[in-house]
């Protein structure tokens, strides 16, 4: 599911892929912070050589793993 | 330390800010994995409003708990 257009008060990603599991495929990852534009974390992969945005699950272990360690600084 | 455009064989952090500890004034971090352009990871923060690009330092706790995490994935 690629994120759609950031409008005034909406998320990225209405949806997230799930069967994702591994990161090999992306060459980056974009950590959205929780904003008044949205209200939860997004993590977008960056595929490599495509480019193609990919809206990863921020509630696996992983995710939750590094979305805890950011929540910490700030 | 503002990433440098990235060129063809090079890192777009050629430096990092070690003076920033708290991730408050960031909307967004890229996390860019080693790749042939650059070996090393790079977290880039993304400030808010201004939207100015800091390359953060890659060996806090923080950002090695978050780099772990992606390790483990890839």
């Amino acid at each position: 599911q690629a994120p759609s257009p950031p409008t005034t008060t909406s998320c990225r990603c209405p949806q997230v892929n799930k069967s994702i599991s591994s990161l090999k495929p992306f060459e980056k990852l974009d950590v959205v912070l929780p904003s008044s534009l949205c209200p939860r974390p997004e993590i977008i992969g960056i595929v490599k050589d495509t480019k193609e945005q990919v809206c990863l699950n921020p509630d696996t272990p992983t995710m939750k793993v590094v979305l805890k360690a950011i929540r910490r600084t700030r």
